[in-house]
């Protein structure tokens, strides 16, 4: 471990965090809502940061593997105490914990919250909330499609073999460009929906932080009531294709901008993930009909926006879905350990490890009565590597164990059963509101400042697959 | 598929079955309970039955992996058919589905019950009932450690690296010795068991129903109240110490036996299993001290008893742990997917199968932090077959798989969330008792006919290592 230039990048990581902390001002002053001071002291503290740790860290050695875990976990861990600092100046939190837990859950793009009162708060706090979501989303993308797979972690270098363009296998000396690339189709669709927001009748302020908190899959909103605030069918219509939209690879959603449209079809991870939510849609549709809403359209409207927040691991709310039906419920906890699609911004066990670790189990049952036969599982006409399904085991080993250590944790916080997982599932998968006492009309403000930490750790391991952050705790990663 | 073969075989089979049917007749007799008759009949139906498939399908091919596996899961399947008849025609057990619910619990050594009102039957349907388990128990020893190998199934194969003795490579000329050998071990465990039991008051046939059902791993009691019904710390102790050795490997019972006994030692899943029981049991203890126990020495004799029979997969009862804190509850569940080392009576995922998942997770972080460097999961200083590891994975998926679509099928069914998860995992585990409504005071009698058959299903799938059973739905497995 080279730890100077590790302390180097990261100072330069919080010169642009600085240079963030400064874009919510002009909202501040055209509210006027007095928390301006509050982002211009952060930004100095992360500039001051920064500087030193950039100007005093001088090392001539280049990256190694090591350096890459060490960066991107502390990055993130930097970021959420940093961006925590304006909900503390500013006085809209008062608990060095609480403010962390909502700048990790912003960062991570998981949205569960500890506000019990949102609306009261300044507007530039609000836009900050939503920004952490977007440039934790950013953040993603490049992660999963660029710098991961150059780190070796976990199943995302499938994508070599799965998705043709930015992700080609010369993609070492072009991190950039690849970023340039996909953050330019993450903005296109996020000014996409801030439009098509706006001409149902927010106002640019509004659109502007829910269209951040969609593509990030995120789900913090200006609104107590969350997007169900607005009740407008369009408005519910939009958000759910923009969170479908978010879940999806967007290096798929690069090459649809091409022009090639039919990339989308011949994805095998893309297809599965339609599958699946189209299928949940409609089981949790049929299943609501009669029973929770009387009027097809209804049903359709709040269901299909449900699924979709919760599968794509979004959060955002328009119905209380613990007054479903058992069965439905039963449904969306299954979605919760889902997630999104590889290389979205959607959290989870992700899409396409669900996909392996099927084809897998059966290509065994395959095996075992021809056991002479060959049959490799294959994803998109490719066989896949077998690293890569170890690497699958490895990962399912890991969640299921953290899910496990918990879950058990939160339980001896003091939540029941029931919430003590739904917490855990909630922030390891990033999606944001549980079920029990952290559901979705309920908030992480109860949950005692130990369970919060918890929390936070499992925001972050779940956001970078686990292994990024698990590696650290090696002994070994430390020896030089 | 040889069908001829397979429904010789399985006429073999029910022949047997006819003679065990005879058995209780001598404890009906000397209790004049008038249950004879209806054993009488049950007999004969199975040995018209056997005989019938015996003769009338003649096969001169020999037996191939594919029928091993329509062997084992239709031979379960058959005993559960004919095994129920004795319930049906003594009317102690009114409904076919509830009779065979009761039946395939007994074979597969679950424990679960659809009976409210126990000390009311016949004494020799009670036997029969522990006498199912213990034959259940015979059946599952010798599948682990001399069929499943043969047919290549999950996992069993790692004990040809750990296990020394009857195990060995030229297993398949040998079945006949190993079960003889094994058999033997288990019966000389039964007895010793019979005899500690008879000097702590119980008479020789309440002894014999509790040995076959601690040894089996089973959970069946004569009594209302199970165990607790006894309240003797020496009864307690003592079924604790044997439910603990039927959850070890007897390939290592056998090794002892013969003077070896540094076999436990050097054998790392048994280390690994005292490690498991130990630290759950300690961990209960001091959950339960002061808040449900005040006195230490009952709090050692109730955790532990509980401890060991949730671990183990037995079920038998001394207490509602639904009444102690939620953390040790937690802990339960947890045991509740572990179960008992592979090659024992005891159900579950397999102390062997967690102990590899997690030492493959260990070495995928090392090979992230040192993409270079070659280092294998080892059991018992042995790498592990990569197939096997492919096989675990395989298993994990499938049994994750089952599980949330068993769940899904019970809540469906009418069941909650907590008591639809917890009545899957009882079955699917081999445990017997769970949680909510299906917990350790209550049964499966309100269960619907429809939950009944899936929680059948789900005993039998767990019990035969998933895979022997999901062979039979891959079409390609019919095929000539």
């Amino acid at each position: 471990m080279n730890v100077l230039l590790t302390l180097r990048i990261l100072g330069a990581l919080l010169l642009f965090l600085a240079a963030a902390l400064l874009t919510p001002i002009p909202f501040s002053l055209y509210f006027a809502d007095g928390a301006a001071g509050a982002f211009l002291a952060a930004a100095l503290v992360s500039l001051a940061a920064g500087l030193t740790l950039y100007k005093s860290c001088q090392s001539k050695r280049e990256l190694s593997v090591r350096e890459g875990f060490a960066i991107v976990t502390f990055g993130w861990g930097f970021f959420a105490l940093f961006g925590a600092l304006p909900y503390l100046f500013s006085g809209a939190i008062a608990s060095p914990v609480d403010a962390i837990f909502e700048t990790m859950s912003g960062f991570t793009t998981t949205g569960s919250t500890i506000l019990t009162e949102i609306e009261g708060l300044p507007e530039s706090i609000l836009f900050w909330r939503a920004l952490t979501h977007w440039l934790g989303g950013m953040g993603i993308i490049v992660l999963s499609l660029a710098i991961l797979p150059m780190l070796g972690v976990g199943g995302m270098q499938l994508f070599k073999a799965e998705v043709p363009g930015p992700t080609a296998d010369r993609l070492k000396p072009r991190i950039q460009d690849t970023a340039k690339l996909l953050w330019g189709v993450y903005v296109l669709l996020t000014f996409a929906e801030v439009g098509l927001l706006m001409l149902g009748g927010m106002n640019f302020y509004e659109a502007l932080c829910h269209a951040f908190a969609t593509l990030a899959t995120g789900g913090f909103s200006t609104r107590n009531a969350s997007v169900g605030a607005y009740d407008s069918a369009y408005i519910d219509g939009v958000v759910t294709i923009f969170m479908f939209l978010a879940g999806v690879n967007f290096a798929l959603h690069y090459q649809a901008l091409r022009g090639r449209l039919h990339e989308f079809w011949r994805n095998e991870e893309f297809r599965f993930y339609l599958f699946v939510t189209a299928g949940a849609m409609g089981l949790i549709i049929l299943l609501n009909q009669g029973t929770v809403y009387d009027s097809f359209f209804q049903n359709l409207r709040y269901s299909s926006f449900q699924t979709v927040s919760i599968l794509t691991t979004t959060g955002f709310g328009t119905a209380d879905y613990e007054t479903w039906p058992v069965l439905a419920q039963y449904l969306l906890v299954f979605l919760m350990f889902v997630g999104g699609c590889a290389g979205s911004t959607g959290g989870g066990m992700k899409v396409a490890r669900m996909l392996l670790l099927f084809k897998h189990a059966q290509v065994q049952l395959y095996r075992l009565i021809h056991p002479r036969a060959v049959r490799l599982v294959k994803l998109g006409g490719v066989p896949v590597d077998r690293e890569v399904m170890q690497s699958i085991l490895g990962f399912f080993a890991f969640f299921m164990g953290i899910f496990v250590v918990a879950s058990f944790l939160m339980a001896a916080s003091g939540l029941d059963l029931t919430s003590a997982g739904a917490a855990v599932i909630a922030t390891l998968s990033n999606i944001g509101p549980g079920l029990g006492s952290v559901g979705p009309v309920d908030n992480f403000a109860h949950v005692s400042a130990f369970g919060k930490i918890v929390l936070t750790l499992c925001m972050l391991m779940g956001r970078l697959e686990l292994f990024t952050v698990l590696v650290l705790f090696f002994p070994s990663f430390w020896r030089k």
